[in-house]
């Protein structure tokens, strides 16, 4: 079966691999202005899985995760539409040059092809993966999660029809309608047919991913993202920074999930630190130096250092100077979002050239990590991975590249 | 075992991540000096191999890929000199942008860490392979074949030498011992240290590493090249391109290894095309409508089609249009390198637009996908796959890119 919609999926991007940037917009478009008009089939669909989500015991915070609402299908139009206004990311002219022998070498952009997208509960990743892909000249693959199922199926049926009625093939967006594991893993190995893989949840999925999939994957999300207090920090700037990069978000992969002290900042500042996590709720896991500072403080494991809370909780802990900062990264870190706070213009500049990750901060949020916020509009996913892309992925990212070499009968 | 090298790699790819240009380069002009130096010892190691050879009734060509003298000893002595010449791809701004809040992004290059390369016979890749990793601020762990073990163990160990009397760890460069097959097998699955897999070598070498590797893998070289003669086709530019692109060096990943004629390419102009290569020795497996000109021709089967011969043998057919001869290159090819003989403007747009590989080329031989030939210099391979990078893989591609956010206290 999935040989199938691979096969469908593959003959489609060859359609929409050489179709205009117009045409594209305008399906764009048509499925902006398709989820809108459809916005009650796809609420009473999202009703059946809200039903089924309570009758298996969802939790509420899971359930609004999951509910569709019309300002949340307001949001997914609008996303579309805004993808149909950003610039058209393939055709693009890289570099060039002609070689001594005459021979004209032009590096251009070019789709993937087929992206499979494996992604959770949330509905609205099938809207806006769909129309990332599309704009990037690429068919796509969705693969949701079994809660979602019903809305899923409704809003890939609804843009379907809104592909089709711009002359471009529906398979241009295929939804896998299986949820069960053995389609997902079908998914993974499908090499003859897919091109690229982004897995969108948590770290089991991702890992899952990781270790099965012959398909290239690119390895998006996890982050346990730091924040190191120099022992030069304005001490201001580090308050609201934590209390940002904490509690602003704390369910999203940039968001601060461990604290570095520098020995030599000051206790009182310590304290004020955490005092102003604890005050929003934040449990803190601490070494004991932390936890002389600030009582309420439970007594970190090894564990902690490591951990993706994803919620009011932060693992903290001082360290001798920098060097052992940029070293406990290294270990623990994910290669998400990193952050310094320094006055100091070394220690700065320390930070940011040794510290490996997709985003490396001075005084500034780890929440900044994210496509629209970098000026790149909509991102299909944060990539932690060094290969291909890092960091949000934007438009630019679902491409791919090809060299045109046109010369007069040169040999070699 | 593996783990223990893994982790050498790794805290050695931390420390040439930042070392300057110039200690890159005094290491890389170390290792040409030193090849040069221990010319007699290497190629004494050499001996062995090729006795180990001979007594395993190795044919004399595959002998002569592996064997080392004092001018193959030169040239890869030469390839790391030309490798320090080359600019550094590391620390390169590639874009940037002050953002409405005052937020500063920077996207720079970085080494992509840790790159294992798995290769096969061929000694000279082993200094190959390391003079690139190490300009690009890669550590690498070389798994080269078994043939060559004893000539990869002086090679290595002389490039280690040379590593070191510049002040960089050893450790930059590491040849796995062990060439069982479970040695490779471990090499896929260190994720925990290697960031980038690169096989070098045939498709049977590829397919493992593409279906047991949780490593990310860069897929390179296999070539199942075509030469699609159109109707407006210049038949004396494309005998030379046919003669060239076939025979110049078959065993390589760029040679053709299909023609296709337009259905109205002239009898004679056909014949004059498989007279030609006939004259050079190579087999012709066709179509019964290319044998009836050819009688020469063997009959194609099915498999020929997809076969990438890698010697003096081609497949040969007529297809009805250029539309058809697009679907058979979509059908067969592995997306390396196409080539369309045309004298029409509109047949030339078409094909560069609508064949999906990583070089498509209008009136030249394929032989040109080259890193030297495109003007990269020294290349590692050449990707045939979309992620990362596609094409000759020179030092550009062995990078990788963070972001460097600067602010003054933004928060979201």
């Amino acid at each position: 079966m999935l040989n199938e919609i691979g096969a469908r999926a593959k003959k489609a991007s060859r359609v929409l691999a050489t179709a205009g940037t117009d045409t594209k917009n305008k399906a764009l478009v048509a499925i902006a202005d398709a989820l809108m008009a459809r916005a009650e089939y796809i609420i009473e669909a999202n009703k059946r899985d809200i039903k089924a989500a309570r009758i298996n015991g969802m939790s509420e915070a899971m359930v609004d995760r999951l509910a569709l609402d019309i300002r949340r299908i307001e949001a997914m139009a609008r996303g579309a539409f805004e993808v149909s206004q950003a610039s058209d990311p393939i055709g693009k002219v890289l570099s060039g040059t002609t070689r001594p022998n005459g021979l004209k070498i032009e590096k251009v952009t070019v789709p993937l092809g087929v992206i499979a997208v494996i992604y959770e509960s949330r509905p609205n990743v099938t809207a806006d993966a769909a129309a990332l892909c599309l704009k990037s000249g690429n068919a796509v693959i969705l693969r949701g999660g079994k809660e979602a199922i019903y809305s899923n199926i409704a809003i890939a049926h609804t843009m379907r029809e809104a592909v089709e009625s711009v002359g471009l093939p529906a398979d241009c967006i295929q939804l896998i309608e299986n949820t069960s594991r053995e389609s997902a893993s079908q998914l993974m190995k499908l090499n003859e047919y897919v091109d690229v893989l982004i897995p969108r949840g948590g770290a089991g999925l991702i890992k899952a991913c990781v270790e099965n999939s012959t398909v290239p994957v690119i390895e998006t999300g996890t982050g346990n993202c730091h924040v190191y207090v120099d022992k030069d920090a304005n001490i201001d700037i580090a308050r609201d920074i934590i209390v940002n990069a904490k509690t602003s978000r704390p369910s999203v992969c940039n968001a601060c999930e461990s604290l570095l002290f520098h020995r030599d900042v000051d206790e009182r500042a310590v304290f004020a630190l955490c005092k102003a996590l604890d005050d929003k709720g934040v449990r803190i896991h601490s070494d004991q130096k932390v936890k002389k500072i600030i009582p309420s403080a439970v007594e970190a494991t090894e564990e902690d250092w490591g951990t993706e809370y994803l919620g009011y909780e932060i693992s903290a802990k001082f360290v001798e100077n920098i060097d052992e900062a940029i070293e406990h990264i290294t270990k623990y870190g994910t290669g998400h979002s990193e952050c310094i706070v320094t006055d100091n213009y070394f220690a700065a500049n320390k930070f940011t050239s040794e510290v490996d990750a997709a985003a490396v901060y001075v005084n500034a949020s780890t929440r900044f990590t994210d496509g629209s916020e970098f000026g790149f509009g909509a991102e299909i996913g944060i990539s932690t991975q060094k290969l291909h892309a890092r960091g949000p992925l934007g438009l630019d990212n679902l491409t791919s590249e090809k060299y045109i070499v046109t010369g007069n009968g040169q040999i070699r």
